[in-house]
């Protein structure tokens, strides 16, 4: 499907996405987007502290990036209309690329439009920064094809084989309210405010064509994506995502977190996207924190205070799955959390984390409800979310301090360049 | 009631609140508390950069503090024992006064203590700063007297005459899982993970004798306390708070936050308190959205750019109610939000307002769960917020666009000395 016009109003100009789709197969010798070095380029201009991450380029932004706030939508699609839906995300491209870099939304934002009519901005942004705000796209298997398999925008063709539905994992207890979606919205900003703003216009500006499915505001980072932080903490205490894969390690962000030229014949349009996982995950925390540290640093295989794993060295030392103290027992539990996540027992497979610690208030049983809304980009959920997944839920004895309330598996987009369209890539 | 000695393990000595109670009567020549210079400490503190607001003083922090981020939590107390109580309250001063220091809870901390028992501290904060944590402690209704009557705790004689049961006002559709409970903590810092933290660790010293009741987290401030920041925005887009009561209006505070000794003489041991009202006040914000700007400002009686009142002026330029335009009609609404809201029709009654932006995801029906969760510390609600909410929901426009969903009144203790405990008012 190609509507193959410009969205009237949308004000972009709808040029062609160079480095994007079948196009991409010769740019690199090896078929790799020859394009790594931009991967880390949005942390980059945040360390310069102008706080403003550059919307356009290859890789969307909101990948690499290290904002500590989150605020995360999933919306389903209500129109059956295909122009519809290519315009609004025209329109969601604009505004994004405006409300990136601090603006407002719409032509004349929160007060300068007509006095007789509806605000084109909401204004709550009004005189903040950009905060480094970025807005991440993504596109759930649901806009391809309804629940009986029907092709519901002229997309089914161009269903990427990786965009599947995820399997029910053992321990799961997931809230149909709380999980899929047609479309996602991934906003992360230094400031909550900023990031809600940015999903509320959105939803706004989708009003009639989206409606929003469920929402996440996550108010603390976990799994830090750059080398130059310090390793956030969970709500289990322990710090989390000490081998994360970094903004600054480009060639495995091509390996494990971009989808290449080539990797789905019949998607090519995702070459430079990734897939992002949603999983909200219900710790039970007052049990946790009525265990001994002892059971806690034996589940997670680390020490709760500097994070090096229970075999030795500091946090950055790599586990040591086979050295034995007393009784001959690995000093790291056979079913630690640490051993059965580890690349090695996973087939190498790595992911980019990027989970917020979330709380949505109490259960009405007198416990806080909370936990880690976990996110990780992958190249292919197949490869690398689902066997891990599985083996964590069947073995990870941290599972019994664990609930999966929420589940959805998107396909983010690829980069916007500069004059492009979020709907290029899934309609050109 | 009056236990008498200092509760085992508590650690602190009880040494006597100096200044409090009926020992104020004194202490200046009309009766107010000869403190007020102390009222602005914890800001002037903030403003120096250290990050650790004072805890001990006359007044408890947190209430003309600036923080963004808000945890808020309402509990019930589950045990009969007034001992158990007076414990608890001995048990949260010591770990309040060491997070708010910008130390881990307990003796021993998250790692420090024995192996084979629980941490005494949750770990998430481990490395992070103290992030100008304050911790406000209240008391409700409920923990003086039951719904039938019956004195719980000894206290019962001892019920502020002003902490009262909240009417119904129109409008209201409080859920009862929202709203009320015998034990309140405000936690309020610039980093959302310290607030929680906070929460969360005093929950886990009171296992046993609380239960929560219920929590909300806040993520952006409205209604700033200090005349050095611009005034906040609401989800609405409009500037709030313009006319609050800032940390530096220190007479202000006597007049109209801080309980003043002799206001009332069955309850001499709420003096240098106050009362903290909260409303959980959800927006029609989708609605608010398609509303035009000319309606918003004549809803709100201010420009949403600069706040400046309709009558004319700059944000901080008093309204005029009288001045006409066009027809002879007021440029001010008379059922505007800025009218109906105003000390001149309420009686010169102020407040201080410290209301935080919600969300908590969305509601099932396509809308997000949003909107201001108000904070107000008077020192009388029979007088500041009762007649003026009575006016506001009967008579404020705005109030098509509101719904009050969560209430809870409670008495914000005095401040604790050095040495001292938040036991100390209540049973002493």
């Amino acid at each position: 499907m190609n509507t193959g016009t410009a969205a009237p109003g949308s004000g972009i100009s709808r040029r062609r996405l160079l480095v994007g789709g079948a196009g991409l197969a010769g740019a690199g010798a090896a078929g790799a987007l020859a394009v790594a070095s931009l991967a880390g380029g949005d942390a980059a201009a945040q360390a310069t502290g102008g706080g403003v991450v550059p919307f356009h380029g290859v890789h969307q932004a909101g990948v690499v990036t290290r904002q500590d706030r989150l605020y995360f939508a999933s919306f389903d699609v209500i129109t059956d209309d295909p122009g519809e839906l290519h315009r609004l995300l025209d329109d969601w491209t604009v505004a994004a690329a405006q409300m990136t870099a601090g603006l407002e939304a719409g032509e004349y934002g929160a007060v300068g439009g007509p006095y007789l009519a509806p605000p084109e901005d909401t204004g709550e942004a009004l005189g903040l920064p950009a905060a480094n705000l970025t807005i991440t796209v993504g596109v759930g298997r649901s806009l391809f094809v309804d629940g009986d398999g029907r092709d519901r925008f002229g997309l089914a063709a161009r269903l990427p084989s990786a965009l599947i539905d995820l399997p029910h994992f053992p321990a799961d207890d997931l809230d149909p309210a709380r999980s899929g979606g047609d479309l996602c919205v991934q906003a992360c900003a230094d400031d909550p405010q900023v990031a809600f703003h940015a999903v509320r216009n959105l939803a706004r500006i989708g009003f009639g064509v989206v409606s929003l499915r469920w929402s996440q505001l996550g108010f603390g980072r976990t799994s830090s994506t750059s080398t130059s932080q310090a390793t956030p903490r969970n709500l289990f205490g322990f710090k989390d995502g000490t081998a994360n894969i970094k903004a600054e390690e480009v060639e495995e962000l091509d390996t494990h977190v971009w989808v290449q030229p080539g990797d789905d014949p019949g998607a090519e349009w995702l070459a430079g996207g990734s897939y992002l996982v949603a999983r909200r995950i219900n710790m039970h925390i007052e049990t946790w924190d009525r265990t001994s540290l002892a059971e806690q640093e034996t589940i997670v295989g680390r020490t709760k205070g500097s994070g090096a794993p229970l075999s030795g060295g500091d946090e950055f030392t790599e586990p040591d799955f086979a050295v034995t103290g007393r009784d001959d027992q690995t000093l790291i539990a056979e079913r630690s959390h640490v051993r059965l996540a580890h690349p090695t027992v996973n087939g190498g497979a790595r992911m980019l984390r990027r989970g917020y610690n979330f709380t949505d208030g109490s259960d009405g049983l007198g416990r806080l409800d909370a936990g880690l809304f976990f996110i990780a980009f992958v190249r292919d959920p197949r490869i690398q979310y689902v066997p891990m997944q599985t083996n964590l839920s069947r073995h990870d004895v941290m599972m019994e301090y664990l609930v999966h309330t929420g589940s959805a598996l998107f396909a983010a987009l690829p980069g916007v360049p500069d004059g492009g369209s979020f709907a290029d890539a899934l309609f050109d």
